[in-house]
């Protein structure tokens, strides 16, 4: 990890009432983020990305993902163990926070999230979606019931006051990307871009929904390192 | 043009049988080539992408476009006057043929690629495709009839054979950039990552078509020039 290009990385401070917030994706170079519908981390990037990913999310107090992305990878969203040191040093509980943002609450009680995870994941679900939720669920997540029509500024200041989440990761789906960016509340973009050409139409891309999103006053790019045929960009976003 | 990065681009020698092709494209961050459906370029990109395009242009001697692209951007998709000096001195005819595929044969006889085009546009169309075609667009074109089922590679011999294309520039759109790679024959993409986020699930990425495209055996990333908060990728595609 200490020979990392983001070893050294230096987050800005949180604005004002809510947590700084990033996203961090993989695509291919035609913007596709699933191969066959998979939405799997890991099915685009080799172990250098996901190296890549331990690292960003070694900075962060939560990791945030929405339903479809966890049903098809229910892992906690954390760290290796050989991380939590450099986290407690840096004033961080050994693990982040793994969130759930579910409107369904369909989640499989079963997965390797909700067995002996480090922290209760965080499950945000609707008041239908809590009574879908399995009890199993209940017993080890801390479930956070959101008012009705509650976006995702509410559901981040939830996270801050309640949780004490200063900077939120953001991992997707494209679904829970585009709210956050069409809330204009992300600060920066990690993008992996693997050397990949994907091409279905069906595939999807990092963020998706109705209508084309706001723009930021500024997009900047802060860094690029192109690792074997990997390039791995971070981005500002000014609102 | 001097100071360009491209502008001691060298392309490889052609392979034997068909032109050396590239596709060049500009895309969002969330892969996007269109934005409230507009493939024009320049739609994403500012003046240095489309100086960036022009440089690359300058190295092929055709540049094709698909019937759709062009209807959206009717224009012959040559280089400006002053870079035709140093075509010349590389052995180039002053100006790229514009190539338009086009199945249907429904162009625009009255746009500005067919009012005095610098070199007859080379129309490929299908047999009623070319029933369609406005006499005006016969006259001052070359048009030529496909046999039923000719694909991407047939296409470039006949560019090769017929017209002397050694190096061929695909423009998109998203369909005919699909149809290329899907044919196992580009051997290298321009990429320029925009600064921007799209978003809605409508707009067109860089390829579309129904499969996942095959994959070459290596995609290499041969150059990453940030400009601004543009990217200029070049990658290599070995298949």
């Amino acid at each position: 990890m200490l020979n990392h290009f983001y070893s050294s990385l230096r987050l800005p401070s949180p604005p004002v009432g809510r947590p700084f917030i990033a996203i961090n994706m993989i695509s291919s170079l035609d913007g596709k983020v699933t191969v066959q519908g998979e939405l799997k981390p890991g099915s685009l990037g080799g172990s250098f990305d996901r190296q890549t990913m331990n690292v960003i999310r070694s900075r962060f107090d939560a990791v945030l993902s929405g339903g479809n992305t966890l049903r098809s990878h229910p892992f906690y969203l954390g760290v290796p163990q050989e991380y939590e040191k450099d986290r407690v040093s840096r004033g961080l509980n050994p693990q982040p926070y793994t969130v759930c943002l579910t409107g369904s609450g369909r989640l499989d009680p079963d997965g390797p999230l909700f067995q002996n995870p480090p922290l209760p994941p965080i499950v945000l679900t609707s008041s239908s979606g809590a009574e879908n939720l399995d009890p199993a669920i209940k017993q080890v997540s801390q479930v956070e019931v959101l008012p009705e029509g509650a976006g995702m500024l509410e559901i981040s200041q939830l996270l801050l006051d309640k949780y004490n989440v200063h900077y939120l990761l953001v991992e997707g789906g494209p679904s829970v990307n585009y709210q956050f960016l069409q809330a204009g509340i992300v600060d920066q973009l990690f993008l992996t871009l693997a050397p990949r050409l994907v091409g279905a139409r069906n595939e999807h891309s990092l963020a998706m929904g109705d209508e084309v999103l706001p723009q930021p006053n500024e997009i900047s790019l802060l860094s690029a390192h192109p690792h074997e045929n990997e390039l791995y960009l971070r981005y500002q976003l000014v609102w």
